[in-house]
């Protein structure tokens, strides 16, 4: 597992990020778009056309693989692929998480067509890729880094399309376990409650680095 | 939660998804795309303004919300919305889930950059979201519809984006409630195991149907 250290400034990544952002918000849109049309069959080959050539024109040049996590010169992290948070990456809602008070981390999301399981509601899944990514955050609070060792999840209802709160914090530590809980609401209150056990890795227990990669 | 039927047979259905899925699929090749392009900050915003032209097109006619999950005359389940496994959904991979003996449910699915947590590594939220899926599908396999309780997952190791493979069984009943478990697991072998109770509705229990959404 690597991390990429760029060497740029906040303000250079403020930029690029005004570049791309437009972009991914672009393709969400498409993504939504592509589940609910309902034009004549005969007009979709001409769409599935134009999407290739854009796809194209991104292709000449490229990364071999998967983004990774950057760093700017600052040690402010740019997960910008990230499938839940990622400000190049049109499958996340994407989730901003804010940061509260003692650890809190929070987060509202609007959740249309594309995140959808049972007919009006969200996927079951997509509820349990939320709450996982917002937990390990909550983990990451402390400036220690972790992973999810086991996560439980309790469906108390249904959860209903269209914008949800999201909320985790670390509760308690017993040597290199971190006891953290979240709950993800919807429009009518809670509907599912999570908890989960992070574990420190062996290398960052000596001496915890307060600016390590989580 | 509605259920919608089409006045058409499974032949006409395999018509419409041939024509919607080449549209889908160039979709998550764009989402890939996105995230992994080099292109110059200035050749961007020529291909934003394109994917905008073609969600434009198809959102000259569209349902108003989500997709659903429709039915045909036959019975045939058309989730092409779902968030795992929607042939409409550019999120989903997509998942297609496999039969084989005693209700056993399984996968082999192709997860790219869009999928990334930790550098080169699958969200540990995305585990979730297919285990999720493909518990309910094994839970599904007896023809009693049933919702999530409660999920458990234990993170064994990390999960290595490319090809990974799930399986998922129900292992016992108790009244109302179907006892099922599932595993993921990457090139390197096993990586997530899930245990998770369903519950069957109380509308469903007195005379469970054959042919029941799920």
């Amino acid at each position: 597992m690597t991390f990429v250290f760029e060497d740029i400034d906040d303000v250079e990544m403020e930029r690029r990020r005004s570049v791309v952002e437009p972009l991914t918000d672009a393709v969400r849109d498409l993504v939504d778009a592509v589940v609910r049309t309902e034009i004549a069959d005969e007009d979709i080959p001409d769409v599935t056309t134009a999407v290739r050539a854009a796809t194209e024109r991104l292709r000449r040049r490229q990364s071999d693989g998967p983004y990774g996590v950057r760093y700017t010169r600052a040690g402010t992290g740019m997960p910008w692929g990230n499938a839940a948070v990622g400000v190049r990456n049109a499958i996340a809602p994407p989730m901003r998480v804010r940061s509260g008070a003692d650890g809190l981390r929070w987060a509202d999301v609007d959740l249309g067509a594309a995140y959808e399981g049972p007919p009006g509601l969200v996927h079951g899944g997509v509820c349990a890729l939320l709450l996982d990514h917002i937990l390990g955050e909550a983990a990451g609070a402390d400036g220690t880094p972790s992973f999810t060792g086991t996560i439980a999840l309790r469906f108390q209802r249904e959860t209903r399309l269209g914008a949800v709160h999201l909320e985790a914090r670390t509760d308690r530590h017993d040597g290199p376990k971190k006891f953290v809980t979240g709950i993800l609401s919807d429009a009518d209150g809670p509907s599912v409650v999570a908890d989960a056990v992070f574990v420190i890795p062996r290398w960052a227990r000596a001496t915890p680095p307060q600016e390590a990669p989580q």
